[in-house]
């Protein structure tokens, strides 16, 4: 069994937004292809992954430096034992090899969409969803039928933005969602209440609200914001401040009695600990939202698993960051807290296929081969591109 | 005044040597051009960067991120005030739109290779030097004429390897270096010890040798070093275990009474205040590597040098990772502690320009305008390919 050939695609995201720091109007994304020598029904078994959303294509890293490696590699060497597939973890060893250790940046995303592929690959051997393939290789019984997913936006409108937010949310709902997320942090923070008002009277109670800095704040600011926001009871309070200043998050997690979240731009098991160690985050209150598709895949993403149950928080306080299918199979095969949506934008990667059924807060988990991208119409258009010999 | 063209070429570097972790048979780095409107002798003026060694060049992140947006910015923006040829920081500030916070690596070598070129730009339209460039910026009254450096290399051999070390640094010391750095952590402890001793036969005395492990240890590995070490009084010992462990790098400095030495993989003042914050390094006594060109350029250095001496250290405590000729007029205009060099390895980057006298340990500044680039001869017909309109 051999992987014959790797492929990529830039794809820019549709959909422009804006949150408190970027625009995402000129945003890629690196879609990969593993192409394998399995056939079935008469077409190569072809495995697909992405490098979430936020960060950037990586076409330069995978051509140039992950791809070569992945071909010069010993095919028996990124076999699984017993026959069961691809090793994702030895892949994305190959892929780095002679990589220095620390700059967990770039690199981090391009080694993810290869690794994420190879589990897409292996999930397609077996005829099953990523999702079980995923839970059985981390020891886990069964995957979650359906996860809890909260609709993420809540953007900044450049005309009568507070009252456009109301009805902004107010379309999630219908939609089935029973949690939201706003960002904060674009506006001085009198109007941010009123967002937060507004916001409110859609989600009923602050447990069902969180709301995201995107890093913004230096440390008075994120200070003042945590204490105007202590009342509201809010779900979370997401990246008050730059995510590498673990001294300002800790400052936050001792005087915010709600949940700090953070996460979403640390990439490496290495930054995951620095942040357990010195971010003040509070086991069985807080969130963390790393992503695997920024953050060399599912292998370092279990590695930062590891690290945080070594130090007592418990998995189902990890809700990655990225809402799309690849995440939604990793949360429901590693029983993780939930999972993140943002209704109609980073398409045609954003969001979930048609047959997963979003009621009640939760999304369920569609029964196609690997991660289902091709069910996904926004998408399937690139993995034929893609796939075709 | 404008910049009317930006380029990058992708140089393989020749002189394969390995490390205990990496090979760069296979390493590249970026050069970058800047092509200015204004010319001297009838020709454009260009400034030239590059993002030092180590890292591996970073043509996708430039071409499709930064270029695009370096061109598109006002060019008035990027005007330093007072008619002083162009801003760096508004430059590198242009070229970081829409990139998110966090995630400090190939983007930040990416960045420096192009904030780089502007201070050849300017130090060439100014006529001088760019350590003069350099210091007058930063409010320093004048760059240093030479500055300390030291012979790195050390390297494992497949056959007699600790003769061939004793070889090795005896063709340094006739080149006129007076201090030495040693690999460790690629053979046994007591090979390597033995190691130490043929090296200590050539710098005659630990105060001239530095040992560096490249982040390979774990503690309990980097804790049996530095007991094994203590006794020689090495000038330092280097990244004993993952750049990003800084609770390792503590306990190391808290044990051993000799300097410790890293930060050549932290890539932003984030990262190197997290390293003060947590690392236990000691002002007065460790060494930090950090290097501007794979840590968005001097602009950023600059707040790096900030933070550390806020925290007490002093600049000399600074020599920068990268042996060449950009981080000598750092490291001069700077006023920081020296230089390292690579004698006949990682060309055409590494090391100096004939105009550079090796002697007595110290390394003499060119006169040249900007950072000399075009003077070194392995070079230049990279320089002359891509200054080629």
């Amino acid at each position: 069994m051999r992987i014959t050939e790797v492929r990529d695609l830039t794809v820019p995201l549709v959909g422009g937004v804006a949150n408190a720091v970027v625009s995402f109007a000129d945003h890629t994304v690196s879609l990969v292809a593993l192409v394998s020598d399995q056939r079935r029904q008469g077409r190569p078994v072809i495995g697909f992954g992405f490098n979430s959303i936020g960060r950037f294509g990586q076409s330069g890293i995978l051509r140039e430096r992950l791809f070569p490696r992945l071909l010069a590699a010993d095919p028996d060497s990124l076999l699984a034992p017993g026959g069961e597939g691809f090793d994702a973890a030895a892949v994305a060893a190959a892929v780095m090899r002679n990589e220095k250790p620390g700059g967990h940046g770039d690199r981090a995303g391009a080694v993810a969409a290869v690794e994420l592929a190879v589990w897409d690959l292996n999930a397609k051997l077996a005829g099953e969803p990523a999702c079980r393939t995923i839970a059985r290789r981390f020891g886990r019984r069964a995957p979650h039928a359906d996860v809890a997913v909260y609709a993420a936006g809540g953007y900044y409108y450049p005309d009568d933005s507070t009252a456009r937010l109301g009805d902004e949310l107010r379309g999630y709902a219908a939609r089935g969602f029973e949690a939201f997320k706003i960002k904060i942090g674009g506006a001085p923070l009198d109007v941010d209440l009123d967002r937060i008002d507004a916001a409110l009277d859609v989600a009923g109670d602050g447990s069902a609200l969180a709301v995201d800095a995107n890093g913004r704040f230096d440390e008075d600011q994120a200070l003042r914001y945590a204490e105007a926001l202590e009342g509201y009871g809010l779900r979370w309070y997401e990246e008050p401040g730059d995510p590498l200043d673990f001294d300002l998050n800790r400052s936050i997690a001792k005087t915010y009695r709600g949940a700090v979240a953070t996460g979403e731009n640390l990439f490496s098991a290495a930054d995951a600990r620095n942040l357990v160690r010195y971010g003040g985050m509070r086991p069985g209150l807080d969130v963390l939202q790393m992503d695997p598709g920024l953050s060399y895949g599912i292998t370092e993403y279990g590695r930062m698993l590891s690290v945080l149950e070594q130090a007592g928080f418990h998995r189902g306080q990890c809700l990655p960051h990225g809402g799309h299918l690849i995440n939604l199979h990793v949360v429901a095969g590693l029983g993780l807290g939930g999972c993140e949506a943002y209704p109609g934008v980073f398409q045609p990667f954003g969001g979930y296929s048609p047959a997963c059924r979003i009621d009640g807060g939760r999304v369920t988990v569609p029964e196609d081969p690997g991660f289902g991208l091709e069910q996904k119409p926004e998408l399937a258009p690139f993995l034929d591109r893609l796939g075709e010999t």
